[in-house]
């Protein structure tokens, strides 16, 4: 068997501060069911959105320094906090190829707006750094952004409560300044939103396109995959590996609301030790 | 100078698993004006609420251990989730004297109640636990207890949205279910939630006697120093000094909203050190 074709039967590594990456998770099984997958949630140190750039940085680090020690052969950093803020130093301290959940999504909605007005929603580790702009503008350079801090959204959909009319007055308190912006792309920068795109999409109107980062990131990592010659050949359906920094005492209801699928294998790790 | 008038001479040690237990801080200010008051937040791994037992008692020790090393003379477990799950693990531990937010408040309702029906709120990990009902009815064995966990509160005071329509339809929401089961007295089981107490009283009405934790804790602080005779004796104003794990981008907005003055000598420590 040569070396890559080796490396091809390795796991596919996604990792996020807590839960928000499954909705990666999901779309990776929809779009790549044979690929084996090896999860990390910091459940420990959640969330990372309202703490400082050093912390960030230190936490992704050791996100990736497990990963690797599990043998994958890619990595999701499923976390737009993480995306926007630590990819040069992972990128250069590890080998592995990565792929984020900010370039993607910032290449499509770059792609999509035809007035030249992209919102985005995120935490405020997410909103206040400049890595979306630099992406976007990269492809279309008199695009006009605006950003705001979405930081409710996060508890409120570990909460179950999406879809409730509380979350609709906050999403229209949230959303209120973007819409008189004249935006009409909106990119949803945190990996929680997915359970928000219903509401989102009502709030915003037809004339809003948005996106989704959790869909359009999976199908970079089957590209990716593909273009590498990396994709697992196997007609198998792939394994799916839960690690975590803490058991929360109601993970299972939470990921099986993420994933729509009951978790199996979950393990605890002491991610200090990374 | 005695042994006991130099260990008068020290710091009140005070710690949360963010900035919630700024509330209790406001409260000794006022009640001890000269006391030296070391707090440490720790804000790199907040919240504690949603995370399992195991590492609740983990993160209370290292807490624990920084706050010695400062040479405090006495510490104030200013987080229900701590006091709900590691008080017996803390007390074998160190020798120093505890003061927690939830035995104070557990005493204070129970002689309080007279139709003995007791709501609590607070986290995940506060009302799963029995530790309220256990001080509460080693003092009033007949009483009944109602907890409920209301997670979205903390993020909401940290957003600063307390007060507004959005955190009154959330409260209402939290609160129905307590206040149909016709409780006397409601326990605000979180140092957090001092910041809803007058939405608090407005939804609960005037039958509803509500109990603040940070109050009456500042309280017990001052009678345990005066029975070990251990109060700064000094007409000086007491100098307050702050720790945290991670420094958040907000923190000195968030801490003027909690402690209703500016916030300065803020310092960073590396708790996983502890």
């Amino acid at each position: 068997m040569t070396m890559r074709k080796k490396i091809s039967k390795h796991a596919i590594g996604v990792f996020d501060s807590g839960v928000g990456g499954l909705t990666v998770v999901k779309e990776l099984i929809k779009q790549l069911p044979n690929e084996k997958i090896i999860y990390f949630g910091d459940t420990a140190r959640v969330p990372y959105g309202p703490k400082s750039v050093k912390s960030i940085k230190h936490f992704a680090m050791q996100d990736t320094a497990f990963l690797i020690s599990q043998h994958v052969k890619l990595i999701v950093v499923a976390c737009n906090t993480v995306s926007s803020n630590a990819m040069p130093l992972l990128q250069s301290s590890f080998s592995v190829p990565f792929i984020d959940v900010l370039k993607p999504n910032a290449e499509l909605a770059a792609h999509t707006t035809e007035n030249n007005r992209i919102g985005i929603i995120g935490t405020y580790a997410t909103v206040e750094t400049s890595t979306y702009e630099t992406y976007i503008r990269s492809i279309n350079k008199n695009t006009r952004i605006f950003k705001i801090p979405t930081p409710l959204l996060v508890p409120l959909a570990e909460e179950g409560l999406s879809g409730t009319t509380i979350s609709q007055e906050i999403l229209k308190m949230y959303l209120s300044s973007l819409i008189k912006k004249n935006i009409d792309t909106l990119i949803l920068g945190c990996t929680h939103y997915p359970l928000f795109e219903k509401q989102i999409k009502t709030i915003a109107g037809k004339d809003i396109q948005i996106i989704n980062s959790a869909r359009h990131t999976a199908l970079c990592v089957k590209e990716e995959l593909h273009r590498t010659d990396m994709l697992n050949k196997t007609t198998r359906q792939g394994k799916i590996e839960f690690y975590l920094s803490d058991i929360p005492r109601n993970f299972n209801k939470i990921a099986r609301r993420f994933l729509n699928r009951p978790v199996k294998n979950v393990k605890h790790i002491d991610i200090e030790r990374y």
